[in-house]
């Protein structure tokens, strides 16, 4: 059986494109035995990505069998993985993401490093290991890149993120503003989707403190476009809540034009939203000024809170 | 305050070196506000060599201060690093172990590689980043490589391994298994050890399945030595046991001329050995033909017949 190589559940433009560059680089150490699969459906801005560069999708998996061997791209935490992810043998992960409930019975190769995204650690290997770079690989990269620093806004972008995503937008052959915007309004649009999709599209679950906490992130272009359908998401957002006993559930709603975020917080520890940013709720709501990272501000700001 | 970098409890020569080596990477990198430390007294190897290659031994801490920033080296598991490791700022760690009971609230910079020691690892930054190698580090690390490896013959060996070696050999100035065979010799010795330092010299605690598992080494040219004293070794053993709580504790004594261990097991657990290595245990004793590794034959056998 090949070695599957996937990114965490909710597949984001990063954790798609990096299991494929991925591919590509095992593939060229002349490791032909592997294949980029995802644990999940694309967003609609992942497809853009995809199909402005000409490549297709990962099929779509969601367990892994005992044993199995794996890599792991841009995730470690065990509950934001396969099913069953516990009892494969992971091979190699490459992420950008704190360590956190993730263990192996042998060594492994582990990469990992603060920078924004993945794919700025993918494009060092291809320097460090002579590799060319294909103009596909270049743009999904670059995709990543600007995904995951909304196009270097985000406080999470490092100097390395955006000396990558230029150099990756020449070889790819576009221009970094103008395809960056292009394809964040593909992924920015709310009105065809439903509630569900819309609170499970970009959701992670976190452990802090004993306390069982969801956080969905929705990159929009116009907040009240999302605001207007509150009582839809809420219901959707409660129904979660019960059936996997969340404690606390943040719907977090980035306008990535302006880089600040309104949140909704439910949940029985739905106060904690006051705490961690030094707001208050009106009717469980709260605009966070600058606020446009989950992992750099909304997860640490929130296990401050709780802990 | 300085950045403290070491590695684990009972330092070996590959966590000591590591640690200075790291220290004078990053200097190397432009990072001054770096300190090489250790968890405990350096044993006769590790002496051996830092005397050999005109290097200092560095200073000895036993815990961190809550939000200390640290760099590890040569281990990652909590319960292997100092006392209140859990509330430092981990930035950095080079690790060729298992990952297992590590976790952080950020990202950091995390590079582990199965390979047979951190030396390995270190060898590559430096050719990676293109940072010359002065002779003194070349001998710290060839150093490394020759105690994780027992002069290339453990299983953990990988081809890197063995090439880096010969590499820092030349770079060092000498013969690999003229200088190889003399410092794990300097190491070998038993005669003027208690029975709590060669229990201790060398100890490593996992947990598995809920068992509080404690694995010590020693490598020696003469088993026989050892288990002169082996109502002595019981006794200090059996402290231990009862006061650590634990529910196996395997004394593994190596024979690094011949390639195999004789194993001493105690605690309630003893006969997990018998299922590890498919032997009879004789007065809690046994034979463990070509077992040489703790990390790839003992942990992974032990972990198996515990689950």
């Amino acid at each position: 059986m090949s070695i599957k190589i996937f990114g965490h559940q909710n597949p984001d433009t990063d954790t798609v494109t990096s299991a494929l560059v991925l591919e590509y680089i095992e593939r060229a150490r002349g490791n032909d035995d592997v294949e980029a699969v995802m644990l999940g459906e694309i967003g609609e801005e992942t497809a853009f990505a995809l199909n402005y560069f000409g490549v297709d999708a990962p099929k779509i998996i969601d367990s892994v069998i005992d044993g199995e061997r794996v890599m792991l791209v841009d995730h470690n935490e065990f509950q934001q993985s396969a099913t069953n992810i516990e009892n494969a043998e992971i091979l190699k992960v490459y992420d950008h993401h704190r360590i956190s409930n993730f263990e192996t019975e042998s060594p492994l190769y582990f990469r990992a490093e603060p920078v924004g995204c993945t794919a700025t650690i993918l494009y060092k290997v291809f320097k460090e290991e002579g590799l060319d770079i294909p103009k596909d690989m270049a743009g999904l990269m670059l995709s990543a890149v600007i995904s995951d620093t909304l196009l270097f806004k985000s406080p999470t972008t490092t100097k390395e993120d955006e000396v990558t995503g230029r150099a990756l937008a020449d070889l790819a052959g576009v221009d970094v503003d103008t395809y960056g915007l292009e394809m964040l309004k593909a992924g920015a649009s709310t009105k065809d989707k439903t509630a569900a999709e819309l609170i499970g599209q970009d959701a992670k679950t976190f452990e802090v403190n004993e306390k069982n906490v969801r956080i969905a992130q929705i990159n929009v272009v116009d907040v009240d476009e999302v605001f207007e359908r509150r009582q839809e998401l809420e219901t959707a957002i409660n129904a979660e809540v019960d059936r996997e006993e969340y404690d606390l559930f943040i719907l977090v709603v980035t306008n990535i034009l302006v880089s600040d975020s309104k949140v909704l917080a439910l949940g029985k520890d739905y106060k904690a939203v006051e705490a961690a940013f030094d707001v208050t709720l009106d009717d469980n709501t709260a605009i966070l000024e600058g606020v446009v990272s989950r992992k750099k501000q909304v997860v640490p700001n929130i296990t401050k809170a709780l802990s």
